[in-house]
């Protein structure tokens, strides 16, 4: 029996342009003293797994083995998707490559995450409830009516109910409920266990999946078999459905940097310089001055800027999808 | 009798900042068709008058000295101030250049005009005037209730009133009144009736400001000396003193470029990129992508930026000035 650290590495973190890029995933920036977020996870969890599976994609796997390689891990499976096919297929692949009994630690690469004594006491907690055939989510105390996350409404270790991504109204009263959690995106399992729901809830997925597996060539998945997979989210696929799924409550300090709003709030937490009307500046040394504008965000990169009112962090997306039509070299 | 056109190239366009620094002025910017203000306005009046006369500073000289170089005007007298003593006293120097019956052009470095007829006939209006022995001013149709001019209550060529900077109730009315103009900062006169005048009113200045001429050693003025000049505008010391003053109303095309905002119309009309938020990018080609922010500027120089909404751009002094006791190689 094996303990795998799964890290989920396809994303590029389009809602983080233009410090983010196709060929630069914010997992891959060397922006915390020097280490990437997709190092930081492998070395929060090398002491917690026995060994790494990395799905990534033809884009970035070099750049997750050079990171692997700098920290001294050696030892890593390599899982490299010709296309992106959403998480249930991403962790199926990982699934097949082990055991049936080995216990997989689903994580996404570019979470930060204070890692010690509250988070590896979770991620202990969650194998023993995997070793005990149950799917395991991580719930995280919201600190705010987020509306980019999923909710999990727990009692305990029990799971009430997983809720998508609320409206803000919904978000606020999740918030005063107090046994809503964010879903954090990390999982726990059996091997096994999640293929057999996988196949009872999915079987489109699973068969697919499994049949891209089995005929990889080296560590590399066919482009047109991928295709056939449906696109399906681990949630929507599994995590909503199985009545094997547990919460473990978890209380280390948690951000997905997933927009320039919690990037904002992270760097203000470092002590990262903003002017007295909370404006901010990354990317650049260059001295700026703001004028007239409150909350707003530079981001300076050699060949594109975004000059971004915060509270529309969100939008970032649309800019990054417009420009994969239009400009696609920057993106 | 000869005919100069007297240059004051003294400013430093410190609303223009980050765009405009002490060591590069705005009207030593080469952003016009690769031509700078300073060159324009030599161009514009070298038809018009026979010699130039540049009242510059230890600072900028030698830019003044290429600009005209480079447009091939190599007759010209140069007064270099030490320090900046204001209008009233950089004119007088011009006139104790030359004879009491010369006539004197006074004209900013850093405006722009659109040289042609309409410019050509105003000129040579003045200079019947200033022949006749008046102080001739130029009056411009004001296009919006400007705050940071001052206006001419005009009646034909005859002044009826000179207004100092109005707010913003009275600069409205004076719109609707339609007499009121611009004044736009040119002049034109006898140089013995400028001096008289100045003696008259003035006569502090007018002493103290000769003392400094006749001591020069070569272009150069005394510092020391020079600090003794009463710091006064030549609005306040002679035009809103003399009764020989008369108002020539201009109808050329002129834009003072005297901050970002007047700086963004004059690129619109030039058919310089803004975004459908009205957004505009100065001093990069780099993509920029604007989010969240309307009618905002993005300035871009090699050691400092500016993130400006267009309608703050009177208080770009005010960081200019902020800068110049803590960050002063920045100015």
């Amino acid at each position: 029996l094996k303990k795998y650290n799964v890290i989920l590495s396809g994303g590029v973190g389009s809602r983080l342009w233009p410090m983010s890029r196709k060929s630069k995933p914010k997992q891959y920036l060397p922006i915390f003293n020097g280490q990437t977020l997709f190092q930081l996870t492998a070395e929060r969890n090398k002491t917690i797994c026995d060994q790494f599976i990395v799905v990534g994609n033809r884009e970035n796997y070099q750049l997750s083995r050079r990171d692997l390689q700098a920290n001294d891990i050696m030892d890593f499976v390599e899982i490299i998707e010709a296309c992106p096919r959403n998480t249930a297929a991403a962790i199926a692949f990982a699934a097949f490559a082990v055991q049936p009994q080995d216990l997989l630690f689903i994580t996404p690469s570019d979470h930060l995450i204070q890692s010690g004594e509250a988070y590896s006491s979770c991620v202990l907690r969650a194998f023993e409830l995997a070793e005990s055939g149950y799917i395991v989510t991580f719930g995280l105390k919201p600190t705010r009516p987020e509306t980019g996350f999923g909710y999990i409404e727990s009692k305990g270790e029990q799971v009430l109910s997983l809720r998508e991504k609320p409206d803000a109204q919904m978000a606020k009263s999740f918030l005063n409920e107090g046994n809503f959690l964010w879903n954090s995106g990390m999982f726990c399992f059996k091997a096994g266990v999640f293929l057999e729901e996988l196949k009872k809830f999915e079987p489109k997925v699973y068969e697919s999946a499994k049949k891209v597996f089995i005929q990889k060539q080296n560590d590399f998945l066919d482009e047109k078999l991928s295709m056939e997979i449906p696109n399906i989210s681990v949630d929507y696929a599994v995590m909503e459905r199985t009545d094997k799924i547990k919460v473990v409550p978890a209380f280390f300090e948690w951000s997905d940097l997933g927009s320039f709003e919690s990037v904002y709030d992270y760097l203000l937490s470092q002590n990262h310089p903003v002017d007295s009307a909370g404006n901010m500046v990354i990317g650049t040394a260059i001295h700026t001055e703001f004028l007239g504008v409150k909350e707003t965000i530079f981001v300076y990169t050699d060949d594109a800027i975004l000059v971004l009112k915060k509270e529309n962090a969100q939008q970032v997306k649309n800019i990054y999808e417009k420009l994969q039509g239009q400009k696609a070299k920057l993106t």
